[in-house]
């Protein structure tokens, strides 16, 4: 494994918040703890940069598993910022009544629709919350990220859910690698060390994708992995590239002429592709 | 104004649809149908592209005025697409229910926080479709974006809400530009040429601005504009380019190993900024 500096990266991950809060005159973050240990390391990591007073989390239970709350409450107590509690389970309930409105569905026809509702009701929320805190306290709060590296690659995200958020703090990292940092800053060992799952399907993330976190920061690290892990984590990124390029019809008359907003409209759209054409 | 060749714009897109869905093997294409110009274009552009039978429009109140679902039902019966309706109201109900239970917040604390719950949910519901019609028609359904390069250029829009979506066709194109495809493709006049509101304040888009779009389109097509709205253009631009460039840490020894997966991670967090210094 390559080595790998975590003092450094903690450092860095620190300077990093403290000089984009000052630069953009910010106040304070937002992020839902899910129990897991990705929520945990960013809480801990905005907690070490702007103090605990500026940091608010959010449990968001959705027909959820209880030990997900108790674990959250674990991490909040230790680094000592404002939890609060969402529950999105009437909310996603009344979501459901109006989806039965149209026809009535069975449970496997609206299995794949189901799935991804959750994240974007969390989404919502934690916006929600930014909004509030930034009319409550009299300065702007953001909402951080907490997906990691190894979770990106292999697409294992929600569009409009987890993946919209306004900073990110450890998506350059592998899932070996967030639990470094986590433990170098003491995050509790129940949650650094428990699998990751969505609390939802009673799966762990790693049941779902049918591979391992650890094998697929093995191969983003150029470590040897079997062919076998290596074609499914390649499957798995190219089934999910969609994800990242989002099609947008342009005018030809225009991509010469106007690259700034070519970028902006880029940008929206998560694509970067035809800027890199156009800067070739 | 410059010159604008309707008919072949309209080509464009048409092509550029059918060749996307052909390659990536989609069946059809789902999008909220409010009322308005915008969506009603991008469905006669879908409905010209992949035939009727493929476009799933669906109107999403919340709270709504009455005259926009009819509008919705006009565009609908124009262009021949199957037309839902979630009704989103008792969702939105029951999610401020959960946010009065962490305190008794005044309306005017919610005010700020209110505004984009609304289009989040929008956009969940539009994914829940896109979702469940692709396990009932056994064909990947995808979703449309709605929103015009003027709205783009001044922020008028919703991260994760309006601004999350699968492919996007009008977002090139200037309110008045719009308008000209519209007229075209013989949308009703009513809904064509309809002052643009988001149907849940009461107020129109330019209202909220302080801003014409009128204004904003000859801005960005070069012509001449007040300085006085130059200015507010330039403000409104400016203040919103934060929903464009999201701040993500990288480390260092990254950043010229990997540009494949920099550029996903930039991808898939609107961000170009820093691929663009990498290739210069």
């Amino acid at each position: 494994m390559k080595k790998f500096n975590v003092k450094k990266e903690v450092e860095g991950i620190t300077k990093f918040i403290k000089d984009y809060f000052k630069e953009h005159n910010l106040k304070g973050v937002v992020l839902g703890i899910s129990g897991g240990k990705d929520s945990a390391v960013v809480a801990a990591l905005f907690a070490r940069a702007l103090g605990s007073e500026n940091v608010l989390g959010v449990t968001l239970p959705c027909h959820s598993i209880k030990t997900d709350k108790s674990d959250a409450k674990l991490v909040a107590e230790k680094y000592n910022f404002e939890l609060l509690n969402i529950d999105l389970t009437n909310v996603y309930d009344e979501f459901k009544k109006q989806i039965y409105k149209i026809n009535n569905f069975t449970d496997e026809e609206l299995k794949n629709s189901d799935i991804n509702v959750k994240p974007r009701l969390r989404m919502a929320s934690v916006y929600y919350l930014a909004a509030l805190y930034t009319e409550l306290k009299c300065g702007t709060y953001v909402v951080a990220g907490t997906g990691n590296k190894c979770e990106l690659y292999v697409g294992y995200f929600t569009k409009g859910g987890d993946s919209t958020f306004d900073i990110g703090v450890i998506n350059d990292y592998t899932v070996d690698e967030v639990i470094k940092i986590g433990e170098y800053l003491e995050v509790p060992d129940q949650v650094i060390h428990k699998a990751p799952s969505d609390g939802l399907s009673g799966l762990t993330d790693e049941d779902k994708l049918g591979v391992k976190y650890k094998d697929i920061a093995s191969y983003m690290n150029g470590e040897p992995v079997y062919e076998e892990v290596k074609k499914k984590i390649e499957r798995l990124h190219n089934n999910s590239l969609h994800k990242f390029n989002i099609p947008i019809y342009k005018r030809q008359w225009l991509k010469w002429k106007n690259l700034k907003l070519e970028c902006m409209v880029e940008n929206l759209c998560h694509s970067t592709k035809d800027i890199i054409i156009v800067l070739k």
